[in-house]
Order: C-alpha cells, then structure tokens, then sequence
C-alpha cells in the first residue's frame, strides 16, 4: 500500500505547518490546546514510522531516522546494513547510509544541514525516540526548540481507515476464537500454571490465524488476578480460582486486546461473583455510552459510575479504557479528564476493573468502533465468568 | 536476589559521584574517558531498571520512573496501578505512586524536589528513555545538564555477579539442551520451511525449561545463510543444505546465545565442508585467546586470522562477538579497535563465520565467560557439522 502510506506522510506535512489545524494534542489524558507551527519532524524505529513510510523495524542501536520536513520530500538516513531493507519496503526516494565505520553524527549533521530549516526551527520527535538519539539531535539542532510527533501523528492515526479497521476485526476474530477455545478448557485447565496456560492461549492465538501476541499475555489466578499488570507465573490455578485472562495478537499489524475473567472448575466465592456482575454492568454501561460526539470522559463515568455505586469505587484503580491502533495503548484515552469528542473510526477499549488485593481480580474489557450511530463490538464472546 | 539488585544500585550510586572512578565508558565499542560528576540517574522501564530495582516491565506511554540521587535512597514513582507490583518486586522502599486522572508531571516534580539537588545538577538518563518522558524531564529540571545512564551503568553490568552467571549458565544449558534435540531430528527436519523449523526450536527452548526466546530465532538454510541478518522464511530444507541455527532463550531474565550450522541429511559440498572446519578453527582460536588483561580487539585478531589465513578474509564479515547480559548485544563488544582489557566475570559470544553469497553461511557461535585463569565455555554441545 505505498499510495496509503504516502498520503498519509502528505496528511501530517499538512499538519505540521497548519498552526491552528487539529483540535489539541493529548498527552496521558490531558488535553491541551498550545499547537504550534513546526518545521520538520524526526521519526524513529517506530509505529509512527511504519505509518508515515511503510518500513517496520524494531528500535535498535544503531541510528535509523526518517526527516520530514514541512515542505519538500522526506529522507531516510538508515545503518548501510538496512539500506537495501528500507528501499524494498518504503516508498520514500532519498534512502542515505552510514557505515559502521562512519560517524553517525556527522552524517545527521549532513541531512539536518540539507533540510535547510530556517532559525530557530521547532522540530516534533518521535515520542518514543531514545534519549541516546534525542541527545544527539539536541547537539546537531542547538537553536531548534522540540515537541512531540504525537501533535500531529495521534490526531491522525486515531481515525482509522477501512484497510485498518478490517484488520483490527480479524485481530479481534482470532483473539476471540482463542478466548472461546480457553473457556472450553474448563477443569483441564485445574493444576496448570500461570505461565503454562498462558504458552497454551499463545498456541490457540496462532492456531486461529494471529501473527505473535500483541501485548505479553496476562494469566492471573487467584490473588495474583488483584494486580492488574501482573502477567504470568508459577502459581497453579485451583478450582474455585477467579483467573484474569487479558491477551492479544495480530492481524496486518494491527492488534486485539480483550480480557475475560473466568473460574475453570468448582465455585468462586460470593463476593467474586457479586464483583463480577458489577464489572460486567459497568462494561455494558459504558459500552452504551460510546456514541460520535459525547466527550471521552463520559464513557469512563458511564463505566465508573455502575462500580462506585456498587461500593467499589476506590478497587477500581485505572482509567476505564485506551485507544486501540498500531500501538494498542494509544489515543483517546478513556479517562476523567480527556474531553475530546469521540468521532467515527476511533477504536478504545472498555475495561472496568475491582481488585481485592491479596483475593482476586475482576476486569472484563471489549474493544469497539465509534460509528456514525453509535459503537461497533469487536469483541462477541460471551463475557460471563462460567466455563 | 533483592541484596543482589541493592549492592548494584549502591555500586551506581557511587560510580555516580565518582568522577574518576571508571575506566572509561565505552560506545559501539570506542573506550571514551570523558566521565563526569554526576547528581542523579532517572531509569525507566529497561533492563537497567531491572538491574537496579528488580523491577521488571517494558516501556509504556505511562510515567513509570526510578531516581537514584547520588547520595540517599532512590525513588519509584510509579502509575498506581503498578503499586503493588513493584513493592513486591523489588527492595526499593519510597515508592509513590500516581493515579490516572492525577497529573504526572506534578508528581514528577514533587519527587524531584524531594531530590534536593544541587543547582544546575547533571542528570543521567536511561539510554532508551522515550522522548516523551525526557522532555518532561527536561522541563522539570530546567537547569540540569543531561548526560546517559550508560556512562555509569555499562561498566558496571559488564562485570557479572554469580547470580547472573548462574542464570546464564542455565539459559545456555537450556539451549544446548533444544540444539542437541534438533541435531537429533536429523532427516526428519528435511522438507520443513525454515519458519516451522524456528517453530519446533522455539518449543524445544521451553520444554527445555527456557522462558521465550532472546532474539528472533535465525534459520538460514542454503543459500539464505549467507545473509547474516536472515531470520526465517518459506525455504523448504532440502538434503545437502547447511542450515545456520541462531537462537537464544532467557532464564531469570537472562538471555543464551549459541550458533551451530548443520546438514540435516546428506553430503554438503566439499567447499562447506572445508570452510565449516575453518570457522571450527577460528572459534578455537579466539576461546583460546580469553584470559583476563588482554584486550577485547585480541580475540577478534585470533579467531579472525584463522579465517584470513585460509583464504576467506572477506568473507568474514562482523566482528567476532559481543557482550551479553541483560541486553543480548552489549559491551564489550569484541571488535577490532577495542582495546578494554578483559576481566573476570565479563560474558561474550565468539562467533566467527564465513558467508559466500548464493551458496551457504557457516557460523559457530559459543558463550565464554572470562575466569581468574581463562574463560568458562558456557555452551558445551557438539560444534561439528553432522547430524
């Protein structure tokens, strides 16, 4: 798809010396309105690079940087090693390399000097760009001031397009075959580990056709479920044990992301399955509330709103969701605070949560689509705790 | 091992205030001397975190970050939803924590204050710190210089404790354990692509008790070994090929790096079977060489003369080996130029090989760790080419 990745390389030019274009960046939830006109933009390895130029590639040591000034073509300055890599995948014409015997500075300081910036310049980098490199621009761009890539690239990359959403639906497809195949485990799953049922969900992901996981799976049984973050380990699951179940994959380069909270065998205390009603009305309270033009906030106090009423409030410890995209924790976020407006193609999750510390855990999550009327689920599995 | 992650940080700690104390930080490989005074190190989620805190978690877009000043003890602060993780994970005690509809930058600047710094303060930070969280940094402690937590921190996670080489003896053990099952498929590995035989290695390396791989598994068959930076493709495995089998698992967090070439079945050409006994001899050569006090570039030069010796000088094209820890690449780096003087605890790989482009690659890799006498071989399996 170079047309695709080319437009959108012309969309963010656009946005870049377009002062009063986008509605506001993001950062962490808080909106913030203080746009400014910028010079160029400095990606690298990255998902904003992959978006902009269609080369993939892991960050690494070695300085790999893709220029975009405000006007005129970007250029490439990559390790020789990747020279042949980056011309094979990207439709960008002016691929440069350094060898490595070269200086990289030196040869930064050549295509900086070739972009001819005027004084002063405000340059935008990639929000993921290593100090080890940012460092080095610093040095090369003494008078320029820096802000974020994400003050044009997340505005953009939040929409997404027909060709992205179709594979985020068949990214959340496998995931969901993989979930529905898990459940089916039911007492087989009694006496595995964390860490083995986890390699099992890994196995069942590939088999319904996702490349790799999208996020390091979480398997959390028993106490170790109160830990929202916690991923896998040795504990054993028992009967009787409330398991969080919170994994993705891929399709296309696009991710799933969904979480089921489950007990394979025996029966879970009262206060789990209390807790759980409660988790799955906050989900579908906010899940009801995702509509083109409502603030993102609304959806986390539609969610919030069912857990603080149920008395859980303060066991609901993160934002209610994230959005969805190449990175698969991007804009909107879903939290108090963010009142950017939801429009059509935006992807989030919606993921309420109580945790009992030293008991359990509970969070259920789907990923849906704002649409013109309203919201589309990716996720369809049954979000119920029985198997 | 939290007594382990201490001694390390308070090790850091005075490497920090010590602006003498190091022989010298070393980039790519070129030893530098220019070490200064330093008042902090901020770490984020990276294996420099790790190694410090205990505390392990890959980089998200949430502030997750550690303080060491040079004197007093060091701070986490950390999303809340991380809290309890993190007290659990590591020996660090101050840890803050900040919630999602708080503003991390205030809390940034909360903890910094608490600091109490030295006016215009040299801060390092974490080489791969994203600029997003940098750039807070840098608008928080608006008068620091900033240097890289690799000026302090290379030197000391080079020199490895018993921890980590018992950790790393067992990842090794465990690869040595997959090699040897693939070695035994023998015929049967014939007609597989490359990619399912990454697959089956893959299963291999945690049946054998590894946990995921260390690196993108390499199986280069025929002529696809002869690009160095192969991973895996569609080629069928055919009798007579030489296959280059690259991979690695990690124990404890610790990472195994070994390589073998092999003829699953049939007769290789008389060429291979002669430039296979050649990259045998220069691994040889370059483990011989390892003792403590001679320099980095001398294993290069010996398992690199071997080859030259034999004709295929120019077909040896990467440096010998580097450094692995935490980080599979790291010093030092065994590579002509580097003249660090090896010491008792550093681990490396000796990888020489021969590539002859369209026909086959031939690389035999083992980890060594240098001894008081000489150097430990951490991988033991056969190095021949038969199956």
């Amino acid at each position: 798809m170079p047309t695709a990745f080319e437009r959108r390389t012309r969309d963010a030019q656009a946005a870049l010396s377009d002062a009063d274009g986008a509605e506001g960046a993001s950062a962490g939830g808080q909106t913030t309105s203080d746009y400014a006109d910028a010079d160029a933009l400095v990606c690298f390895p990255s998902r904003n690079l992959f978006y902009l130029s269609g080369f993939a590639e892991d960050p690494g040591e070695r300085h790999l940087l893709f220029f975009l000034p405000a006007e005129g073509d970007p250029t490439f300055l990559v390790p020789e090693l990747y020279g042949e890599q980056v011309r094979a995948a990207s439709w960008v014409e002016d691929v440069r390399t350094w060898a490595d015997d070269d200086d990289p500075l030196a040869a930064v300081e050549s295509v900086v000097s070739d972009l001819d910036l005027p004084p002063e310049p405000r340059v935008l980098l990639n929000d993921t760009m290593w100090a080890r490199f940012t460092h080095d621009l610093r040095a090369v761009l003494s008078d320029a001031t820096f802000g974020l890539a994400s003050e044009v690239l997340s505005d953009l990359r939040m929409r997404k397009d027909e060709a992205e959403l179709d594979a985020m639906r068949r990214a959340a497809a496998a995931a969901d075959e993989a979930m529905e195949s898990v459940r089916a485990m039911g007492s087989d799953a009694v006496g595995l580990t964390e860490s083995e049922l986890a390699r099992e969900i890994e196995r069942l992901l590939a088999e319904a056709g996702g490349e790799g996981v999208s996020f390091e799976t979480i398997v959390g049984s028993g106490p170790n479920g109160a830990m929202p973050h916690h991923h896998h380990g040795d504990r054993e699951i028992r009967a009787g044990d409330p398991v969080v179940l919170d994994f993705g994959t891929r399709v296309d380069g696009y991710p799933s992301d969904q979480t089921r909270t489950v007990v394979f065998d025996g029966d879970p205390s009262e206060t789990f399955a209390e807790a759980h009603a409660v988790v799955e009305a906050a989900l579908a309270a906010g899940v009801e509330a995702v509509e083109p033009g409502v603030a993102a906030e609304s959806v986390d106090r539609a969610a919030r709103e069912v857990i603080e009423e149920a008395g859980y409030g303060d066991r609901f410890v993160h934002r209610t969701g994230h959005g969805v995209g190449l990175d698969v924790h991007e804009e909107p976020y879903i939290v108090e605070g963010n009142d950017r407006k939801l429009e059509p193609g935006m992807v989030f999750s919606v993921e309420p949560g109580i945790y009992l510390p030293e008991e359990f855990g509970v969070r259920i999550e789907d990923l849906v689509v704002v649409t013109d009327e309203g919201c589309e689920r990716l996720n369809r599995t049954d979000r119920g705790w029985e198997c």
